[in-house]
Order: C-alpha cells, then structure tokens, then sequence
C-alpha cells in the first residue's frame, strides 16, 4: 500500500514531466490486482518504448564511433582505455551518473607470427596466435605435424605425437535452422584445451583449425588455458581451408610445418569497468544491472563481440531518458572490462559489489551479437529460478512485437553476469538471431557492416523495456511469488530450442 | 550414304570391344530420318555415359593434386610450369595422343605489399596487388584518399584527385535468385580500368574495393590493363570491409593511406597450351575442342578458377575412353595457359591452328566454377549460330538428368574459345549453379574444399555426353540444316536468364 501511495504522489520525476501514456502502475500488485499480470500493467508503456527504441539509431551512431574511430580493444590496450574513456564521457555527456572502477588485466601482446608448410610441398600458411600463447623458441620450430579429429585419436596417436606439431582439425559444425543450433561446443575445446593435452603427450607446439562453420580463408583466434602441470607449448589457428588441406596432405604421408610465434605477456595493465546508472526514483539502491564487454579480441573491429552489446545497453538508458521514463529501481549499465582472456571485470564486479548483491534484482548481458533479439536465457540459482521465471515469461511477453519473448531457464547466461547468480541474482542473456554469429566471431571480419542499424535497435527497444518494468515494478523480480499467482498469459508456441549465445572462452 | 555404311562396317575401335548398348547412330541423317531428333538417336548412349560418370570421382582426384599438390599457377611460375608438365603426364598415362605448344607469356611477380590507414585512425590495412600493377615508388607513397562509387564521381572530384589515392568503394551486387544474375560486370571495370582512369586526373595510386558480393575480410585479386596514354600508378585491392570503413571516415574528413607495392614486371617466360585427343575414328581431322586455362592467380588453390574446369574436361575423355566409345571425331581437350593476365594461350591457339579451325566443329570452355552443370551459353558468327543452336538445342535435351539442358545464344561464351567464333565455330561456355563462385574468386578461399565431388562428377557427365555426341553424329553441327528440319524437342520451361559466367579479365 505504502508503494502504491508513493507512486501516486510521484508523478513528477526529477524536473521531468511524465507523459500522460506512461501507465499508472502503482496500483500494481499481487495482492491487489491479483488477475491483472505485469504486462498488462506495462503494455502502453512497453509499445511507446518499442517504438521510439526502433526508430531511433543511436546506439549504432555509437558503435560506429567505437569501431571505426577506436577499434579493436584488447585488454591492456590503448584502444581499449580510449573506449573506457569515450564510453564513460558519452554516457556522462548524456547525463547519467558514471564511474569507472579499477580492475587489472592480463596484457597479453601478439608478436610476429608466421608459419609454413615445408613438406611434402612449400607453400605459405597464416596463422594468428590464440589469445594466451607463449612464443615459439626464437626463430621458430620445425616439426612434423600429426592431425586429430579428437581427444581419443590424440590419446591413441600418443607416441607420433612426441616432438610433434598435433593439428585439431575439429570441424565446427553449422548452424542447424531445424535445430536452432550451432555447434561451437564441439569445436572450442580444442582451442580452449588443446594445447595442454598435447603438451603432455611431448607435442612442441598445437595448431587449431579456426573454429567457424563458414571460412573465406578467415582466421579465427580466442582464448586458450595452460595447465600449469603441464609444459606450456605455442597454440595458433589456421584456417579452415589449411586445416583441411594439412589434413588431406596427412593422409598420404608425412607433413612438416614451421611456426614462428614471438607473442609476449607483459606485467597486468590497469583497466576498469565503466558504470552509468539512471537513477531510481524509490528504491535506487535497489539494481536492475545491463550490460556487456567493452573488451575484444585484437583483431577486427569488435562490433558484434561485443561493441553491439555495450551500445545496446548504454542506448536503452538513454531512449529511456529521453522518453521521461525513471523507474522506481536504478538501471545499471556495466561495462565489464577484460571478458575476452580473463573475465576479470566480471569478478572483480562481483567482488567490489558483494555486500551490495542482493540489491540487485536482475543482471542482464548482451554477448552473442548485435542481432534482432529474440529472447533471453536464464541462469539463477535454484530457490530463486521460479520466482524469476515466473515473472519474467510474463513481462517477455511484452516483447511479442519484436519476436523477443522467448525465456529458457537454462544452465547459463551471460560470462559476466553468471558469478552473480550463485549470490542469489537472476541473470539473463539476450538470445539473438545470430545464425551468422560465428562468421565472424574473433576474426577480421568482425567489422560494424556486418551489424544492421535495424535489428541493433530491435535490441535496444528489448532490452529498455525489460530494464524498465523490472526496476518499475513495486515488487521486486525475485520476491516470493504470491500465494494465488497472477495470470501468466498463455506462452509462446513451442519452438525448437535455440541454445545460449557463445560463450568466449 | 558413304558414312552410314562406314560406320556400320566399323563397330570395333581400336582393338577395344563396342559396347551392345552403344546406339547404333549410323542410320541417323537428316535426310533418311527425318522424324527422328538427334537426342533421340543418342539417348540410350547418353544415359550409360551419365551413369558412369556420375559415379566417378576421377576428375576430383585430379583437381586434388593439382590443388593440393601444385597450388596455385600463376602465368610464368615454377607451378604453372609443373601443372602443364602434370596435365599432360595424366593424360599421356591414360592413353592419350598428348603435346604441348608453346606460348610465351607475361611473368609478373608480387612482391612485399603493405599499407595503413594514418589517420584520422592508425591501423593495418591488408591489401592485394592487381595482376600487372607496377611498385610505388621505394619505400612505398602517403596520399589523401579520395573515395568514389562511380565514374562520374570520378570525373566531378577531379581537382580533389590530383595527387591522391582514389579508393573504387564499388559494391558488387549480390547474386539474385529471382534474376539469375549477379554483379560481377557492374564493378568489375573499375579494377580494370580504374587505374588509367584515376591517373589521367593525377592520381597517384587507386585501391579497389574487391570484387565480390560477400567477406570474411577476404582479398580479391584480378587482372587490370593501362592505357598507355596514361602514366602508370599503383593498384591494389582492399577488403569489402576496409573500403566501407575507408567511405565512412573519408565521409566525416580527411583519410590518409600509406601504401608499398613492390611487384616486378619480369622478362616474359616460356609457358605452353597443353593438348591431348580422343582421336577421331573417321574424321580425325574434325575437331571438337573441350578446355579450360591452367593457369590461376597467385592466391588461394586456382581450385573453381579453373582447375575444375581443366580436370572436368581431361576426365571427360577418360569416362569416354574407359566406356570404349570413340567418335567419329576427335574430341580434343586444350589447356590454355595464361587465361587471367593476358590470354596468351588462347591468342596462340588461334594463330597456331588458324588453317585448321575450318575443321573446328564446337569449341567448349568451363570457366565458371566446379559447380554442378545448368546448361551452356553460345556465342557463334551470325551465319552458323541458327544452325549449331538448332542441334545443339536438340543435344542438350539429354542432359535433362543433370538439369543442365539449356542453351542460351548469347554475346559471349568462354575467354579461351571466344577467339575461335570469327572464324565460324561455335563456341559454348559451361553455365553452372554457380552462385557461390564469386565468394571465392580470385582470393585464399579458392580452394578444393570449396568444389562439390559430386557437382564436379556432374560437369564430366554433361561434357563428355555433348563431346561424344557432337564428334560422333554423322553432320557437322554447323553443317546447313535440311530443308525439313528434324523434329526437335519441346523446349525446357522459361526461367530467368542465367548471365554467363566469369570473364575472368
């Protein structure tokens, strides 16, 4: 009652005048209204958001800025301090309280890095180092290469595999439209893992086919982990057309390869997290978080991973500004640093943030593209998941005009929000139509003309309207259902299940 | 008369038993069977050769070594070298009356290749020489970049152009389903041309968007030619993806490029066409010539751009030869060199065999991509093109299995045959389902991966039954028709007109 008192007294907010469509949802509540759902509440609220969200372009004015003035922006780097600093200052400019907070990172430094095929024929052969990669001795290695499809031909080939160069040659396979799937989980354990495996059967040195399922001769590089309780060995993609061919050479004799990698791991550079809020009316300590990583790859421009996530949310704020709209809750944007090869702003987040935790009523990342959105993925921890679940199938359902209203309670979200979830925060991922996705995925061709201006607004409009009935409405996400539940609208008809968006690392 | 009784008395061919199934074709003649089509009288004969060459992978073992093993084959390389010397060996191996005819040809080497954006932005621009391009000047030149999309912008910029790099940002347009069409001609003239054009307004050097509808951050390269009137400056090629980010700075102000070519233009080299026959059994002076170029640019595998088309053709003969069906005429298979920068191999031809060409009956090109085969594209002098379409409509009514029937009589077939359509023989270019062809054309990605085994099987079945059935019938495909011409069968449906393919210059 106390809530709906004060939302009806508060029809002013900051100077701001409330447009008269803005709904009167303070007489929202479970006790209340019990046949009235959420959405029902927000349905005038959410279309004037979907509407002015997608004819507005301003979150790709913002990516084009951060792609083509400062571009790729890998931990440690100038260019990513330069999208630090641009991120905060137009946010800032924008009128939203901002901070950074200090992180250190990894500062990994890609060298020189060349390779060739020395036998049976001589030919050329790019590759680009995984993120991680110790160098090669200086001027390089020569070996024999010995190809595997997995780990079990790897465990078996154990004794050729002694001074050699092991080649994965893990096809990735391709995005299922009948399945909604794509088969990245295959491939990226091999990249993630393979170069320790090797190295404890005596290999001097991994290469990796490019985990992609399309290839125009396009090299694909990410993050790669040592054990340290083994030797650390260099690890680099090749292309899909070379992984093929070494392959095919392989399977009539004995291939050599020269590999040149002269990587290098600098002292821990300081970063940060860029934090923009718009402040809550009522409760602004309590904490709608959205976000992305500002970080990247080293290699493209960055736009879909994950330029398109940060300027998704950093524009939902701001369409929302603009529209007069201040939500009970505050909506916190964070750009989470370093997401690419350490996920260290996502856990110093947490741990700078611990006693604050659970204040927040929801994390939401956008890591799988800057595509047309089309739901979002769960991960929360168990005694809350219900509660979220519940609440969240009938707030999406705001997002039918954009096809975006598909929830899956699943075993992950995003990198970045997931080490909320054991504290009790409900943490979603967007899921996006990103067939494409992996085309371009840490490689060259991650480049702002892959990103449409149309669909990038379609996740704006999305995610500002999950932002602002989350930290609007006067119960909390994840508060105890009530007893007689409110009418959940009738969901969705079933699909095929389309899986999380990548996972970097 | 004479050759109904010849080839009745001649069912054994050089000691190799006739098949019974093999149609016994030597009553066919427009005159004792007027009723009766071409096709008809083929049809068995043509099934069995479908069959069998459908099932064979022969042509793609070939076009994996000549990939795999020799790589690509630029005019003047040791590995154009060593593809001729490997042609021919194949085809000598298989039993084949084979020879080389020299050609000399243009011996231009790529050297080091490098360039940057300096600002507004400093990063890496990748970058591909145009075959034939000469150097910068040592240690490479800096210019303003002037970006145009068309020649007039050309022309309407010219005060800006004087002194500075003109970029060809020239969108090819994607392949059309609905049009069979894609839009390799609408840009392709400004890699051609754009150099001499940019240089008479002062330019110092041109980049060219590459010429491909679809990138990964892909490189295309390409054959260019100066006008002699014009000073000689540099020309290389960008990504799709760079000169879009070139066009979006260069539309807010001033873009700088740093560019270094280093290419040599050598003294011309040795090159030769390779020719092997399926010798005739009656007319062996009348020839039906099938081919494609050996030659392939400098990048990728030269694996559609055309190998393919050169082992389609070396296997057509081989299905032929191991079913034991020799036609009457000889069916000559040329591999002409140099067809990407300078069509040396197919001007020599012409000039070598001038006195010959009035025994030419069909010439034949695939240059189009391994891609499975759709039907043929013609071009023929005014006088003999009525007649060979007449019978060469009917003839291909037997590729209907391979959905590779049509004919379209058109203003162009293949480079290396076209020269032949002046001196009245009917030249045909393979159209093939190939809208893929210009994602690979001409960069890393042209590579064995790329051609289908069984669209590649496809090719040889459709060759060797036009081959056969061109060389064996008893007239001449350009003989006059007869007055009451033959029964010819109902044309395929109209569908949208399928353009020729690649003119690779």
């Amino acid at each position: 009652m106390l809530i709906a008192l004060t939302a009806c007294a508060d029809r002013q907010m900051g100077g701001v005048h409330v447009p008269a469509w803005v709904s009167d949802t303070s007489s929202y509540g479970a006790a209340l209204a019990p046949t009235f759902t959420i959405a029902d509440r927000y349905r005038e609220v959410a279309a004037k958001i979907i509407d002015t969200a997608r004819k507005d372009r301003g979150a790709y004015a913002k990516l084009a800025h951060l792609t083509d003035r400062i571009g790729a922006r890998l931990a440690g780097s100038p260019q990513l301090n330069a999208a630090i600093a641009w991120a905060a200052q137009t946010m800032k400019d924008e009128g939203f309280t901002v901070r950074t907070e200090k992180v250190m990172v990894p500062h990994w430094v890609r060298g020189v890095e060349e390779a060739a095929l020395v036998g049976p024929v001589s030919r050329a052969l790019p590759v680009l180092g995984l993120g991680g990669s110790v160098a090669t001795p200086k001027g390089g290695l020569t070996a024999n290469v010995v190809v595997v499809r997995d780990w079990a031909e790897l465990e078996a080939r154990a004794a050729e595999v002694k001074g050699s160069i092991v080649l994965y040659d893990v096809a990735m396979p391709p995005w299922s439209e009948t399945k909604g799937h794509y088969g990245y989980g295959v491939a990226v354990p091999y990249r993630s893992r393979g170069a320790s495996r090797a190295a404890k059967l005596g290999a001097v040195a991994v290469l990796v086919r490019s985990v992609t399922p399309n290839s125009l001769h396009t090299l694909h590089t990410g993050s790669m982990s040592y054990d340290p309780a083994q030797p650390k060995i260099p690890a680099a993609s090749v292309t899909v057309e070379d992984s093929q061919l070494i392959a095919r050479l392989a399977a009539q004799g004995p291939v050599q390869i020269r590999l040149r990698i002269e990587s290098q791991l600098l002292p821990e550079a300081e970063s940060a997290n860029v934090i923009a809020e718009l402040t809550g009316k009522e409760q602004p300590d309590e904490i709608v978080v959205i976000g992305g990583h500002l970080d990247s790859w080293d290699v493209g421009q960055g736009a879909h991973d994950d330029g398109a996530g940060c300027v998704t949310m950093m524009h939902a704020i701001t369409v929302l500004k603009r529209m007069g709209l201040q939500p009970r809750r505050t909506i916190r944007v964070v750009l989470w640093t370093n997401e690419e090869n350490g996920v260290r702003g996502a856990k110093a987040y947490v741990k700078d943030h611990e006693a604050e935790l659970a204040k927040h009523v929801l994390a939401v990342e956008s890591d799988g593209g800057g595509f047309a959105p089309r739901g979002f993925i769960m991960l929360a921890r168990k005694d809350v998941a219900p509660r979220a679940e519940s609440r969240l199938t009938d707030i999406l359902s705001l997002l039918r005009p954009l096809q975006s209203s598909r929830l899956i309670n699943g075993d992950r979200s995003g990198t970045d929000v997931e080490p909320m979830a054991p504290h009790g925060v409900p943490t979603l991922e967007i899921l996006s139509a990103n067939a494409k996705y992996f085309d371009y995925h840490h490689s060259a061709a991650d480049t702002l003309d892959k990103v449409d201006p149309g669909e990038l607004a379609e996740a704006v409009a999305a995610m500002a309207v999950l932002a602002y009935v989350v930290a609007d409405m006067p119960e909390r996400l994840d508060a105890p259902l009530p007893v007689a539940p409110a009418r959940v609208p009738t969901p969705d008809p079933p699909r095929a299940l389309i899986p999380p968006p990548d996972k970097s690392k």
